[in-house]
Parts: structure tokens; C-alpha cells; sequence
């Protein structure tokens, strides 16, 4: 089959934009978009207390922040058996880390968070943590190939935790901040970014095993990180918070015994209405046979 | 000592029931009737709401049911220091034990649920079970054994973990569906499965040793099996929930400062009488007087 | 330079005194001093329920208070990726550590719990774990050295967890004796214990490494004993609780946005200040109008 020639060149491009992306470096740039993001999270769950909570507990505000910045690593680690403390082995990253945690709750009138609050520079830094993100993801499901090659499930639950950690890690942070709040925990609501992780740590394992996707890697790893960019600046701009649902309810109500339910509901309603179709008979004769009496 | 032959017999017999036992493969009848039981305990906890929430959060949902049907892996081999997801490596358990949640929880009208509830099925189920946890009680205590030879705490304490891991893990599980009961776990009120672990995995950890006791190693894990099956089928028929605990009354009210308590009870007793037998003189005395100033 | 005579004699005492402490044995002296104030901080966070709790939680009494006794290996394990369960393996310590708890739950007469009250005993307590809070925070950083060569602040967060585990640990130990306080955890209001864990597991990272503090290592030793012994001996005798409290609230006032916020409330009661000069000169402007009228 000739391939257009137009569409070889289309592809060349994509496979060297994709490959280019997997070289980015994410210190020191990608990791600064990443901290921030996950700094203001932490100062947002606070809400209005945020200035006086990290005026009296700047411990206890410092190592939420870097739990929820290393979460992927925390997490992965916990998973895998590997030493829980290794994130702090990089001082790079620890001390950038804590330089931005220092900005965006202590700089002279809140410049660093209003800063970033700002609708463009929002957008730019939610595309730096998503490609960030995609980054964590691959790497995941790479380094736990290496240690399980046959685990599928295994690799995507790794790259799933690399990808979306803070989510799960949250209910420990804040318990750290001395807040208990066991009904909100992102396995119970699975936001969309834990979703896409799935998704995202399925594919490039499939891609990985080599039997069921055949694509090349840097094409595969690209089409992610579109992925990942396009959901999260429709989530930022246009506020589509969960393009999954509609699938995930249509699931659901095939296979998660939505049809059994409607079966169910449906025979009971009949059973309902015999019951009441007797019920009526017995009244109807009884009334007509106390006429008989009448007459 | 010459043995009478009926009882060489008896225990060539038993010897050989033993090493059959022993080399029962787990998979994939014993793993059912774990993986059904253990997610008809996460249904059963759910309690009226179990349909609504399986519908409304099916990860939530299959992830405690696997928290609950490895619990033993994840408990042992958090506190060995290896991987925490391995039980995630094999497909095969994973797979069972996703077509049995799937089935307790969306199968037609309940099926498998209401099935699994007779009380005839319920026992082979419990039965089943029971040689499980032996098995499980039993690779426990020689996995630690083999790291730590001479350390029979650890051996103990892993054998348990993974004969009765689903109870400690249960605050765990249910902080996964958004339950939080800190009141209510088994280092609490540990169960008769727990305390039954305990002895199994210190008679196995003993019969390691070699010291203590040089019973055959199958006829240890033959009688292990009858003990377990036996206390399970009296507490499913007979609802005998925990046969331990006269024996355990005893043992704490003479250990467990009992004697003290009764004797620092018998002195406070023996005081107040006093004290009141010194007031009542006081009185008597006092009233004694005014008789001689009437005179 | 030539140093005094007198002076050599000292530094060279202090140096064997420094030597003959780092050799010191912990066990069996200095672990009963440690353990019997563990499981005292235990029985106390009971408070008046702790006869009762005891007798009817046997188990549970006696894990809170391993965990207590070893949280700081647990912790430090937990931390490093090694087996949680190590402690256990030292059949010595856990049994030291079962009779003492033993002793302070159900001695006759709660003896031993009303000895280690009287303050000259609290105090050679106190001094004695604190000596061996000291040797903790010392093989917590030479292991972690081990472990991570170049890594200062892996080896400050191992030695403050081995120093000071228990306060961390306490959130867990309270949950296996179904109490849940998640607004009392060490991370949000540390104690002075941990802050002088922080201080010694640093000071002895950068004498290892070398560069910045180049006294001799057994020297370096005996005064964070002496830091240790003396600021708790305050504590217990003085009740002087947190003397750092002074340095940390100046330390935050200048660092910790204390400067910005007071900027901000100057600018905001200026601001203040304006609009109500603004408004008075409205008020002003219009009541003096309409005298104008009047005439």
C-alpha cells in the first residue's frame, strides 16, 4: 500500500516532536509548574485560614506541600517495596521545592499565588504539569516493566500512582494539617486526572508488551500528552470537568448491573400490578356479591 | 515401646492425609471460596446500601474487595519490607477474584449472593476456607523462617498476619469506601480467627525449631486444618463465636492483675469498714455523752 | 597557637568522657529507662481508664506499647524501605520491653508505676533516655550515612525519627487502642523533643560530612547528650516546656511573612485611614452646604 507521500512527512514530524518531548528535561522548568500547581492546591484546601495556618504551623504546612509535590514518588515507592524517604535524596529538588513553597505562602502580598491565579498563566502552567505528568507516567510504567516485565496490572497500577498520587496521597497530607476527611478520598471519586492516568499507564503498557499496540513509542507517548493538554485546558477554560462521565455511565449501566436492575425494577412493577389486578378483582367481586345481597 | 499396630496404622493414615493436604493446590477451588467469602463480608458490611454503592462507585468497590481477598499479602509483606503491590503480579488471582466481585455484586437477581448464603453452601464455603487459611498460616510462618531463622516473634507475628490479615486490614478497607471506625478493629477485639492464628502459627513456629516439638510436620498441619475447620463449622452451625474466651477469662483474671485488683478491692473494703466502725464509735460515744449530761 | 596546658587536660577529659559515652551500653539499663517512660506516656494518655483498658484489651495494651517502645525503629524502617517488623526479631528487647509493660499495668498495687512518679526517679529516668536518645539519633544518621552518603537531609529526617519516633508514631499508637485525634499529631504542633531531634540529627550529619564542623565526633557526641539531659532536666524539674519558642517566634516573625503582613496592615490602616479622612471631608463638604442654604 503507497503511503502519500505528504503523510509520510506528517508522520516524521509527529515521531520528532514526540521524541523531542520525551527528551525534555523537566528540572528545572516542568518540576517549577508542577510545585506551584501543587502548592496552591494545598493552600486552596486550606482556604481563608491558609495565611494564619502557615504562620503558626510552618512545619506541618512545609511537609504537606512536599508530600503532595513528591506524592508520585511517595506513592510508587510505598508500592513497590522501594525506600518511602528516597524523594529527599535530591536536594535540587527539595530545595526548589521549598523555595516555592516559601513564595507562594510567604512573598510580600501574595505576588507568587495571585500571580499564578491568573487565567494565562494558569493555562501555561497546567500544560507544563501535564507534560510533566505524562513524563511521571511513562517512567512508571518503564521502571515497573523492568522489575515485573509480565505484570500488566501491576505496571499500570504504578503508572497510575506516578501520574495521579496526590489524588490518593491527599487524605494523608491533610491528616498531616491535623484534617480528617475520610469520605472525601479520590478512590471513592476518582477525579478525571486518575482516570486519564489509567488510560494513559494502559496504553504504554500495550505499547510496552509490543503484542497489542505497535506504534512507535515517542508517537504513542506524544498522542498522550496531547491527550492530557487538550482535557486539561478544556477542563481550565471551558470548566468540562469529567468527559468521561457519559462513557463511564453508559458503562455502568450495561455492565454494572444496570440491566439487571431495570429487569428486576420492571418485574417487580408487573408483580405490583398483578397483585393489584387481584387486589381490584376480589374488591369488584366482593362489592357486586353484596348487591346480590341487596336485591 | 512396642506400638500396637491399629494405631501404626492410624497414623500412617493420618501421615497421609496430611501430605495430601499439603499438597492441595489452592487454585483455583480453595482461592473461590476465599475470594467469595471475603467479598460477601465487604457486601455484608456495606449492609441495605451495598447495591446503591457498587452501582455509584465500582472502583471503590473492587478495590476493597481485593484489599479484603489479598489482605494477608499486603499485611506480610508491608511488614517484611517487600512490595506491597505483588499480589497484583499474578493475573490469574487477580482475574478470579474480579469475576467473583463481579458476580457477588452484579450477578442476575443476587444469584451467586443468595447462594452463597445457604447455610449447607455456606459451610463447604467455610470449609474450604479454613484449609486456606492453614495453607496461608503455614507458608507465613516458613517464609519468615527463612528470613529470620531464629526469630519466633516474627515467624508468629507474619503467620498470623497472613492467616488473619483480612481483619486488620478491614479499618484500612473501609477508609476506602469512605468508612472510618476507629473504634471498632481487630487489635481491639481481635476475633476468633485471629487468636486461632496465633496458636497455629506459634505450634508451626515451634515444630520449625525442632526443640519444642518433634511431631511430623503433616501431622501438625493435619491437625492445624481439623482445628480450624472444626471451631469454623461450630461457629457457622452451632454460632459459637469464640471458644477461647472462658480460657482467656481465666488466664486474665489471674495474670492479667486480677488477684491485685480483688485484694487492693478486699483492703479498700476492709478500710471503709473500719472507718465506718471507728465513725459509728464516734457517734455512739457522742450519743453516749448527752445521756450523761441528762442524768 | 599554642594552647594552654589546662586547657588540653580539659579538652582531653572531654573527650574520653565523650568516647566512654558513645561505648556505652543501652541495653539492659538505659532500654528499661526508655521503655518504662514509653509505656508510662501510654497508661497516662489512658488517663483514669488505663486499669480498666488493660484488663479488657490485653493485646491491644501490650502492641501500643511495643509500638511506642520501637516506633523509632519502626518509623526509620518504614522510612528506609527495610522490614517494618525488624524490631521484633531481638527476642531480648521485645521480652525487657513485655515485663516492664507487665509491671506498669499490673503490678500489685500499680508499685512500680507510683515509684517511677516520685521526681528523683522521673529524673535519673529522664536522664538515662535521653543518653539513650542520643546514641538513637547518632545510629539513625550513620546509618542513613550509610545508606545515602551525600544526602544531608535524608540523614537529618532518619536521626529525627529515630530520636524522636514516638511523638509521630502516637497518631497510629492511639488508633490501635480505638482512639482517633488526628488534630493532635506531632507534625502540626512539634514538641521540644522533636525540634532537639531535628537540631542534633544536623549538627551530627555535618560533623560526618566533614566540611562545616570538623571537632572531633565524640566531642560533638557529648554535648548533644549534655543538650539533651540538660534542657529535659529543666523541663522536669522547671517545667520549662519549649525553650526554643522564643527563637522560633522571632525566627517567623522576620521569615515567615511576619514582615509582609504587618506592611499589609499598615498599608490597609492607612488605606482605612484615607477613605475615612475621604468620607469625613464628603460629610463636611455637605453638611457645611446646606448651612449655606439656611442663610
Amino acid at each position: 500500500m503507497v503511503v502519500p507521500e505528504s503523510f509520510q512527512l506528517d508522520q516524521e514530524i509527529l515521531l520528532d516532536a514526540g521524541a523531542q518531548l520525551h527528551r525534555l528535561k523537566m528540572y528545572p522548568y516542568f518540576d517549577v509548574a508542577h510545585y506551584l500547581l501543587m502548592i496552591i492546591e494545598v493552600r486552596d484546601d486550606l482556604g481563608s485560614a491558609a495565611s494564619i495556618f502557615s504562620r503558626k504551623h510552618p512545619l506541618s504546612c512545609w511537609l504537606s506541600s512536599m508530600l503532595m509535590c513528591f506524592a508520585d514518588a511517595f506513592l510508587a515507592n510505598f508500592l513497590l517495596g522501594e525506600p518511602v524517604i528516597a524523594p529527599f535524596k535530591r536536594h535540587d529538588d527539595i530545595i526548589l521545592a521549598t523555595i516555592i513553597w516559601y513564595l507562594v505562602f510567604y512573598a510580600p502580598f501574595d505576588g507568587i499565588y495571585k500571580i499564578a491565579k491568573i487565567t494565562p498563566v494558569k493555562c501555561v502552567l497546567a500544560v507544563m504539569k501535564e507534560v510533566k505528568r505524562a513524563y511521571k507516567v511513562s517512567h512508571g510504567v518503564s521502571h515497573a516493566a523492568k522489575l515485573y516485565p509480565n505484570s500488566y496490572i501491576v505496571q499500570v497500577l504504578v503508572g497510575t500512582a506516578k501520574g495521579a498520587g496526590s489524588g490518593i496521597v491527599r487524605t494523608l497530607e491533610q491528616l498531616v494539617r491535623g484534617v480528617w476527611l475520610p469520605t472525601h478520598n479520590e478512590l471513592l471519586r476518582p477525579s478525571f486526572a486518575t482516570k486519564a492516568c489509567v488510560v494513559a499507564a494502559s496504553v504504554l503498557a500495550l505499547e510496552k508488551s509490543g503484542t497489542y499496540l505497535t506504534a512507535p513509542h515517542d508517537l504513542v507517548y506524544l498522542v498522550i500528552v496531547g491527550f492530557f493538554v487538550y482535557f486539561k485546558l478544556s477542563a481550565v477554560i471551558l470548566h468540562v470537568t469529567d468527559p468521561f462521565a457519559p462513557i463511564e455511565n453508559l458503562f455502568c449501566a450495561i455492565f454494572m448491573g444496570g440491566i439487571w436492575d431495570a429487569v428486576s425494577r420492571a418485574l417487580a412493577a408487573s408483580r405490583d400490578r398483578r397483585a393489584a389486578g387481584a387486589h381490584s378483582n376480589e374488591n369488584g367481586s366482593s362489592i357486586s356479591t353484596p348487591e346480590k345481597k341487596d336485591q
